[in-house]
């Protein structure tokens, strides 16, 4: 280690790509980083190689496309980086959540087996949502039951987690959840791949896995959904659970050999993609919430209380850092309703406009939107066009516009979206405040941090002081903090996060007019939001669509 | 006459032009029309050669403009139509109501006088709404007082008629109001141009001027609004009422001169350019519901039965035959909410379609949304972007749109916004059946008959078939019907519009299948109507925009 500096390697799985990053210790300064695009993207219409289509609602990947990300962004990165590979010290890895798989006790993957032919051997990427009459059999049975562990997941288990994933492959493939030996989230399945030894951490056992209280649910409950499935989480789950940040094994030789890292560093225990980033934007202390803001948000923020919160996804203790209680919620669509409204379109003038500006029409729109006075435009929205994560948790609810005139134009459709986004935030930290869980600060991460008029909005609307994670590779960073905790060179994650993480404190402030202005705008979508969140219209209208669709 | 056939002249007084049209007595046929567009247009700005401005929501209009189309629309038709003016037998009016303004006693309107440099000296087109607060106290003291006429209004008057006009000028200008010997409609104004002589019409008597069971509102009533404005019906309006299509006078030589028709032929009744395209369309036996669709809509039948429906704009004995009770309703936009739609814009590949194609942005998204099995888009809107006028008499609800998707596209919207047009049509058709006038048909005239998904939706919504009036010039040719039986050429309005008018019938027939899916989508539309009929909620958005508009 010729200047003395040692680096850990942090290893980001996207939904898309997978990412690397190289991260001085003493400092968090990020020297290089690497981008790896999976082969098979998200696997929905047909296997590789095969003819037959899946049903809809199915999405899969493939593991050997993160195997490769092992082998081409880590390399990538470290020689970008000018870094010699023996100073780096430790890697990380985080993933998306739940993506999980069926395996052989050796950790092989069932779809590289002779079984791989069949669709329900590969791994189920967080977004399959084709298990949702089993989730709804989890949810019903927990509460007939008094099941304690459901008032920790805001009254609802989704069907993206991997007890309803699990259920599925038992009931739709016998032979291939008989053939099934360990049942695991792909984050912990890629730390199997580096160190050749399982392990389970703390976060996706908690958040996906119902691990509460240090037990998953009772084989009497399990059976009671399936009589072949009360067995499941003590054959194909149980396992000690690592806590986040802790040394959970040592890189291989083989491992080694892909990443051309020292065989024998330190590999921390899996990691989610979303609540890692809390440490890479310091955002570890109780009461700093972390809003990962992109296509939708999730949010993030610790606790010294343990309350059940209806509508939020999930408290779980140790879940983003050791000593909280962490909790979860989430949007289920932000930055992909502003996108809405582009693919819409703007009138010819507008976009004869933004091309003599060289604009594109998300920043014709920030313009013309940006100087209106809070409420000029007349409109409040519902943002609910992907269905409300939290804290309704309805896949099925619908967007709503109200206050349209003949006046209305693009750009107040615009910002009222902007708007209708940060009054859901609100409903969130309203609730958890409510619930007894002390929110006193918003910290974005994510790729909309950089919209001023958003960020500005937030401010306003939360009357709280927006900051900013100043690292543009969140949760690479996160996982590169992490890795030199199992490496030893911080003591824990919170003193990991001090030296390295990121914070742009309060570089958007609340202005008092105008959080006024929307304090009445917010009454009005409170209102709006508890007239329609029963679902009751919007249900049917869906319903109603859905027939239609299918030829009445 | 050369060929011994007769013909009549009408003419339309619309809101930037009138158009006269020559028309054969025998059958109806159309040989000729002319358009003169006023020269001032509508006057919001500021008087003709003055710098100050005028107050907000003022419209006024220019007399010499309406004159001019005698001279010049006039002549051309006949000259275009090849007819001798001497087989001119009769010439009617009809106008946009209620257009009204004060007069000397010989008809100079007090504009043409000295006072002609105050703005309540000139007429106010139908479409001023700054006599809002007068309007509200004439409601308020007529259920105070439990008068009997308000109920034949649907419990309101509106803002845009004959009394709260007149209040408005008594109380801002006493000087204008004490100089005018008549307030009269234009409707009768330019009858009295034609024929020298002052005249009252049925129609606009009864929608406009409270004139109800032979009587304007009491002096008991006036007075209590005003101590001034007691006297303002005796005074100013009080003269024996003409039933529509009877002769009121003879052309004058002046007239004549104009016009170039024979001095002495009959002059009709003053008549409404909604109410007169009855007689256009056939449209005049009872249940027969015309709809003049076009920026916005009208919707105008007869009925044997005298009732008083909430929300109805009026119910007239005579007012649009002589013999039946004619019922007024209407859409505050219809054809304004698809323009608003299409000002939106669409995107760029859109854009790009239809220029490729040579097509509107209309014809383009008409073609996409088309095709869909209805209920597909998953929407609902509330069709209130220019206000409720039947059956709420709300100007200040604003629109509403449900559903709405991240897979919602433009021509989605699009069509749910015709459908939207729809079911107000439907809340109209089922609150006067409800009411006991029953509708048996639909139709149509106005320039929205031509759009044939529209009016495939009406056919499908109301499950009923949709008639169109076969001639485009309705109103015009409405008017010369009138003119027609004034002369003497047919006995009454009914055997001349079975002679005259043009109807073709059941041109869209409901599907079942259609039918009943939007009963469905109907039924949520019903619901929507009635969560926000209140106001509560758009009343107090519209408060916050216009608070916001003038800067907090």
């Amino acid at each position: 280690m010729p200047d003395g500096e040692r680096y850990t390697v942090g290893v980001d799985f996207g939904t898309l790509s997978g990412r690397a990053v190289v991260v001085r210790v003493r400092d968090g300064e990020e020297l290089a980083s690497a981008v790896h695009e999976y082969r098979h993207g998200v696997i929905e219409e047909r296997l590789p190689g095969s003819d037959a289509p899946l049903p809809p609602d199915w999405a899969l990947q493939h593991p050997e496309d993160w195997r490769d990300v092992l082998r081409e962004a880590v390399p990538a990165a470290v020689a970008a980086s000018g870094v010699d590979p023996r100073a780096v010290i430790g890697v990380a890895t985080d993933f998306t959540a739940c993506t999980v798989l069926p395996t052989l006790a050796d950790g092989t993957p069932l779809s590289r087996t002779p079984l791989g032919g069949r669709p329900h051997a590969w791994p189920k990427l967080w977004k399959h949502h084709a298990a949702q009459p089993q989730a709804d059999r989890i949810n019903a049975l927990a509460h007939e039951r008094g099941e304690k562990w459901i008032g920790r997941y805001g009254g609802k288990i989704s069907a993206e987690w991997q007890f309803a994933k699990a259920l599925q492959v038992l009931e739709e493939d016998p032979e291939v959840y008989a053939a099934c030996v360990r049942w695991i989230e792909a984050a912990d399945w890629i730390v199997w791949q580096l160190t050749g030894r399982e392990s389970r951490n703390a976060c996706t056992a908690g958040y996906k896995g119902i691990h509460q209280d240090g037990a998953y649910p009772s084989e009497e409950y399990l059976g009671a959904l399936n009589p072949q499935f009360a067995d499941f989480a003590r054959t194909r789950l149980e396992f000690p659970l690592s806590p986040l940040g802790s040394r959970v094994g040592s890189l291989t030789e083989e491992a080694a050999a892909w990443t051309g890292l020292r065989p024998g560093i330190a590999v921390a225990a899996g990691n989610v993609d979303a609540h890692v980033t809390a440490a890479a934007a310091q955002a570890v202390e109780n009461g700093r919430l972390l809003a990962i803001m992109g296509t939708s948000s999730c949010h993030v923020v610790n606790s010294s209380v343990l309350a059940e919160i209806p509508g939020v996804c999930g408290v779980v203790n140790g879940g983003i850092v050791e000593g909280a209680y962490g909790y979860e919620a989430g949007q289920s669509a932000v930055g992909d309703i502003f996108a809405w409204v582009l693919r819409q379109g703007v009138p010819r003038e507008y976009q004869e406009e933004a091309d003599a500006r060289g604009e594109d029409l998300h920043a014709l729109l920030t313009r013309k939107a940006a100087d209106q006075p809070v409420g000029a435009h007349g409109l409040v929205a519902l943002d609910w066009l992907n269905g409300n994560r939290s804290v309704l948790v309805d896949h099925h609810l619908s967007g709503v516009v109200v206050g349209l005139t003949l006046a209305t134009r693009p750009e107040d459709v615009y910002r009222a979206m902007l708007e209708a986004t940060a009054f859901g935030t609100r409903v969130i930290v309203e609730t958890l405040e409510d619930g007894g869980v002390p929110v006193h600060e918003f910290v974005v991460a994510g790729g909309l941090a950089k919209n001023e008029l958003l960020m500005q909005i937030y401010a306003d609307v939360l009357r709280r002081p927006v900051s900013l994670a100043a690292s543009a590779q969140g949760p690479a960073l996160g996982s590169a903090i992490h890795a030199a905790v199992a490496a030893g060179a911080h003591p824990d994650v919170r003193t990991a996060t001090a030296a390295m993480g990121r914070l742009r404190r309060d570089v958007f402030v609340p202005d008092a007019g105008r959080a006024d202005a929307y304090d009445a705008l917010f009454a009005e979508y409170r209102l709006l939001h508890d007239r329609f969140a029963d679902g009751d219209q919007l249900h049917r209208l869906r319903k109603l669509r859905d027939t239609a669709l299918a030829g009445g």
